[in-house]
């Protein structure tokens, strides 16, 4: 290699970045030495913090710093009600959205078998007690309309079965704004049969 | 933001990355949470490490750990022939075709007065010390086939003019492998002006 083994090592280390592979990382890497030292130092830092003090919430599963995140200590927040998600990632789009205030739990995955996933993984018991002992009145299984999601969905949902508990799925539908021509069959089949009354 | 400081920092300075924004960050930083922790760690070492040791080679400007790089170093080179490329990837190209064994010097840029980047800027004093201090008897100039990167060979060459050198620039023509139908036209007269005969 032509380069000092810092560089070397940077640009190795960089590849553990998702979709950065060997020409990214050292665009990245020389990008930082060159124009961006103050952010790599800056990365470095909040890199390190985030790998040793970023934890899953005892309540809900998502990253917290402490025991119990934010939402779940937000005591302006309805409890009552649990949305269930598959990632972090999906919870950030649900909060953007701004209308939902009740709490959440969330699964870091889907089952899946193939790859060694199964409830123990996801935290299903967890979620079963939480809802038990907390009186949790409804449940609203935000998972992703795949096929992963789906099963995942309808596991949770026949575990709760019984529980005193009411069960909801996401709507699915024409997105606001998305043309009729670009809609998919399966999901103008949901639209048509999902339909309601113009007065409602 | 729904998450913890930690988290937020992290995502924050992921975005110092090129081509890296909110979501591209978010991902990386779900990621390195989820299956990636030890990566996180390594990259927060050698980012740290990189950003503090790295500097710039004393004779050809390339990123270094110590005063002189390896290539300047290596005895096995022949230091009377001079490479200048704009950026250490152009001197990564040009030693993974592993033919040139000569010496370096990285511009680390070129001559765009918009942006005030002059004749210092990208060390042409020094190149021009260490041609005449050094015996170079071949500068080869390598800077990019643009506007910019002409501009910035031809202000050399002039700066080199009568310090009994040779100047030279890198052939233009058609891409080994390439089809002559994708060729753009300038490529195509360049590779007309330069044709030679068969029998050499």
């Amino acid at each position: 290699m032509a380069f000092s083994p810092l560089v070397d090592e940077l640009v190795e280390s960089l590849r553990c970045l998702p979709g950065v592979g060997q020409k990214t990382a050292q665009r990245m890497a020389f990008h930082l030495l060159e124009r961006g030292r103050s952010g790599g130092v800056r990365l470095a830092g909040a890199l390190g913090n985030a790998m040793d003090g970023v934890r899953r919430c005892e309540s809900c599963q998502n990253f917290s710093d402490t025991e119990t995140c934010g939402i779940c200590e937000n005591p302006g927040r309805n409890n009552g009600t649990l949305c269930v998600v598959e990632s972090p990632s999906d919870l950030l789009a649900i909060e953007q959205s701004g209308d939902y205030r009740g709490g959440y739990f969330v699964l870091m995955g889907h089952l899946s078998p193939i790859d060694g996933v199964g409830p123990e993984e996801i935290g299903v018991e967890r979620l079963i007690n939480r809802v038990v002992h907390q009186g949790v009145s409804e449940v609203i299984l935000a998972t992703n309309p795949t096929v992963e999601g789906e099963a995942t969905a309808h596991y949770i949902a026949d575990r709760l079965d019984g529980k005193d508990v009411l069960i909801t799925r996401l709507a699915h539908g024409i997105p606001v704004g998305g043309e009729l021509g670009y809609v998919d069959g399966f999901t103008l089949t949901h639209a048509f049969r999902g339909r309601k009354p113009l007065s409602e």
